[in-house]
């Protein structure tokens, strides 16, 4: 048999928000690797399984250990916060699993903040939509820009991950502003902070009033479309269906 | 109290893929409204539950049928294969909403194909991405080739939604020819049919070899980006880890 490691997308923490598929993956590991503040996160359901945890920054590290502990013949799940797969570490289990072929990787799709925080904020990316994070560590912001750019030409709805970090405070404002070259200051916007987890906090406002936005690395950003509306409180990106007469087939509703 | 209906995305449709929060909405419920292949898609735990269905292309009947439900005094959940607020019912249901204001909506997320699909296929959205459908029933043609074209220009990773149906048989096709305007040939892409269900089938390929692909409305298309790789089989676009020496914190791991 090979070994095995599960690389399991957690949503934002609460056990309420996984997959019953993630929570089976977890209950079949032998061992639950993750960053601190994640495995934190885990209810009492899993108290007895070993944890083993490596600080923020060590992501290769992490990964490292997830190989060694399944080469000793246990049953491995990596967990990563929202999907696995967005801003998650499936791509680098990929890449380093290279040198471990004797190792299955499979990954287990979780609740993604562009979801979670847009159920919260109502139906803001209902419509294409892009996925953009503003952090500059591994990507050079001129890509960021150039994204933010393509995004606003496209008349996509965006949700932006990692607004804000201690290091990157006015990072927001300078998305806001490569946006507001193509789109007008009266866009309706909002955010969602803590998603999913105690103090969550949603607001709509304007590109223009996003742009003084108080938000931090655990808020989603998101940006309407040309089409969007604030109905209600709510953030609401139109499909383009007639309201008072029969409708056609939307394909994936 | 005022009326309440949850719009809830079921995911792919086999239970282990639904969050606790989407069982616990539909166990909430007086009632379970949907489209009726996905009411059909419930298992046997809901058995005993009141469904009401309504076919394809009937989105405001069914969403009214909600509302008249709702108004009655039952607790009504509305479903949505994926995640309701991505090409669901989740932001018609608010613009009706505005006609029924005694009646509170509350959107539970969902597994979406984007995330899903990725999963099966690798690491496929793992940097900045777009999610594009092809459906033109409800958004004009030259809106959907102005997104392609913009999702290529930002060299974003692509999901690509409603690949094909009965009547667009060529749109595949098409969209891969706009996008080679700006894209090479060779660029690793992949697509997952039937997600979640029985015949789950992956293929990864070129996007040349992508424009002669056989999908259908059960097909989720990916288009990497620049950086992308096929590896073992899997497509996978990458984080931007360097992987022999310690590396920077990414923000959403």
């Amino acid at each position: 048999m090979r070994n095995k490691i599960y690389i399991v997308g957690i949503g934002p923490g609460r056990e309420e928000m996984m997959t019953g598929e993630a929570i089976r993956a977890l209950e079949d590991a032998d061992v639950i690797i993750g960053y601190t503040v994640y495995v934190k996160l885990l209810g009492e359901r899993f108290a007895q399984k070993e944890m083993l945890t490596t600080p923020m920054r060590q992501e290769t590290e992490r990964c490292r250990l997830c190989f060694e502990e399944a080469a000793k013949g246990k049953r491995v799940a990596l967990i990563c916060s929202g999907d696995a797969g967005i801003y998650g570490l499936a791509s680098l289990m990929y890449e380093m699993g290279k040198d471990y072929p004797e190792t299955e990787l499979e990954v287990v799709a979780g609740i993604t903040a562009a979801s979670s925080g847009a159920a919260v904020l109502g139906a803001p990316l209902n419509h294409d939509f892009c996925v953009i994070s503003l952090s500059d560590l591994l990507t050079p912001w001129e890509k960021i820009e150039r994204r933010l750019i393509a995004a606003a030409e496209g008349d996509f709805a965006i949700a932006i991950y990692n607004p804000s970090s201690r290091k990157r405070k006015d990072y927001l404002m300078k998305a806001c502003d490569i946006l507001l070259r193509v789109i007008e200051e009266k866009r309706p916007c909002g955010y969602v902070e803590n998603i999913g987890r105690e103090g969550t906090r949603a607001e709509t406002c304007t590109l223009k009033e996003l742009r003084e936005a108080q938000v931090n690395m655990f808020t989603t950003v998101f940006v309407g479309n040309s089409g969007s509306e604030i109905i209600n409180g709510k953030l609401i990106t139109k499909r383009g269906y007639q309201i008072e007469q029969s409708t056609d087939f939307c394909g994936n509703n």
